[in-house]
């Protein structure tokens, strides 16, 4: 599974429950990263951790469940900008992430030490151990790090532009590619095309490497009746340029995907994203429970015979 | 004011009682300064700050007042041993200290910043901005860090050496030595004189700096009653070849000051401090209450005609 942040961690949920976890790899968009405090802050990785540790903030969907902010209200007496909500339970692993990382370990090392604290067997990559950093250029701000524009201006104003930093310097993370060579299955859930999963794309050989793995490769619609579940996706499509619809997010995904997932309200793309290329999949898209996320994974996988 | 972390702490909640804050300069041990989970602790001057900030544990000593351990909880995790009781809120200041050393403060700013954050108007200088570390030898574990001898051994075993790592390159801070040179009065409360005053002494000129201000420099003894309020102060003393009594401390002290105070316990030693050349004061130095160690504060500033 390729993975961004809340819709992957909802998708995450019921696919986890039908894989055995050696058999489950996701590499994690980390264009998101920010340091805050001086600490390096990994939040889809995080989010990502959290959800197969079963520790996750159920609704939020960032931080740890029943976390309490006790630190960052003590650090908002030396920091004016506290708005990236930091949990007291959250800060410890980017303490200890931003301890190993000082010491010379890369990001994939001590993202599988936290995995392996938190006792999964799943594999978790991130995309990069190179800094690749997230801008978005709105008409309100101009360009912003991702979450200053996300979490401190709420995702406002007419996105004009999104930059990755770093990009041309970056390599895949080790095991990224192997892991898309051996899979079975490679899985783009309900997320951000641009944000989330638009990073992990545009790494080095990602694309061509899927594209020769068309088969194998599904996606779900991360919108969903004209509006994406959750997140800014609309604006950033629209801002760029693209359909606010299911067949936008496909024609994103067209040249490598063989499998495009639309809720059973958007039937009507069926025939626009068979146009693509791609055979479409109606199903119930909205993971209100694990249940449902549970059935769509074992779609999905149906669908690419897994 | 010279301070090491309780004794120092103790005595200052009545002397800042009894001067108006601009007045006041404390230097602070960091001797027993140590990295936990790569953030970088300063006992003595938090315990310091916390205290003329009204935000300091009164009962035990060290960290803020009721912190809870959320986030240590978490980090226990991550590491085997988490020992050093570091609260959620005492970690924002560790936190910010280290960010700020890591681009490139002095532990003085960032100790100036931290106080300013507080809203305090005393001074608080660490004694060098240069790495002195502390570490006790013992008959049970050999050479140990000064927190790992103090707070995870518990002072257990035989003191057989005290080292302070670092001290050869060591300079004071800047200030340390202009602020003793302009004092009314140097004031060395009943802190531990080995581990907490010690490494302040063996800073290049301190010592005979003061002995050029003898008759401004007042003591405190912290052994009252054979024993120290508190912490293995007598262990120590004994442990170096050291008397364990107000005796053995003003030996420590007489080249450098010129009044010593024991404890109405201890009327015994006036005469043996008067003959090593100071002029004893007996007083009730026991500080349970506020009160108390305001009426103390008084009584030796009074000695000194401050």
């Amino acid at each position: 599974m390729l993975a961004g942040g809340v819709g992957a961690a909802r998708f995450l949920r019921g696919l986890c429950r039908l894989l055995e976890p050696e058999r489950l790899t996701v590499v994690v968009n980390t264009g998101d990263d920010e340091t805050f405090f001086g600490l390096h802050v990994s939040p889809d990785l995080d989010t990502i951790t959290y959800t197969l540790a079963g520790v996750a903030h159920r609704r939020r969907g960032w931080g740890v469940r029943a976390d309490s902010f006790h630190c960052l209200r003590a650090l908002s007496r030396f920091y004016p900008e506290t708005w990236f909500r930091l949990g007291d339970r959250d800060l410890a692993t980017h303490i200890f992430r931003t301890h190993q990382l000082r010491q010379g370990r890369s990001l994939t090392e001590v993202t599988k030490q936290v995995a392996a604290r938190f006792g999964l067997r799943q594999r978790i990559l991130p995309m990069s151990d190179d800094p690749v950093r997230t801008f978005v250029r709105t008409d309100r701000h101009g360009w912003l790090p991702f979450q200053a524009y996300l979490v401190r201006e709420r995702a406002r104003g007419r996105v004009v532009g999104i930059e990755f930093r770093g990009l041309e310097h970056a390599r895949c993370a080790p095991g990224v590619l192997e892991a898309i060579e051996a899979a079975d299955a490679v899985l783009l859930p309900p997320s951000n095309p641009l944000v989330s999963i638009g990073p992990i794309l545009a790494l080095p050989d990602v694309r061509s490497l899927l594209r020769s793995r068309r088969n194998r490769v599904a996606a779900i619609s991360p919108i969903v009746g004209g509006h994406p579940i959750k997140g800014p996706a609309h604006r950033m499509l629209a801002g760029l340029g693209h359909e606010v619809s299911p067949v936008g997010v496909a024609r994103l995904y067209a040249d490598f995907a063989s499998v495009f997932v639309v809720d059973s309200q958007d039937t009507a793309s069926v025939h626009s994203i068979a146009g693509l290329g791609l055979k479409p999949v109606v199903a119930n898209t909205v993971m209100s429970t694990v249940a449902r996320s549970e059935a769509l994974a074992a779609r999905v996988l149906e669908e690419l015979r897994v």
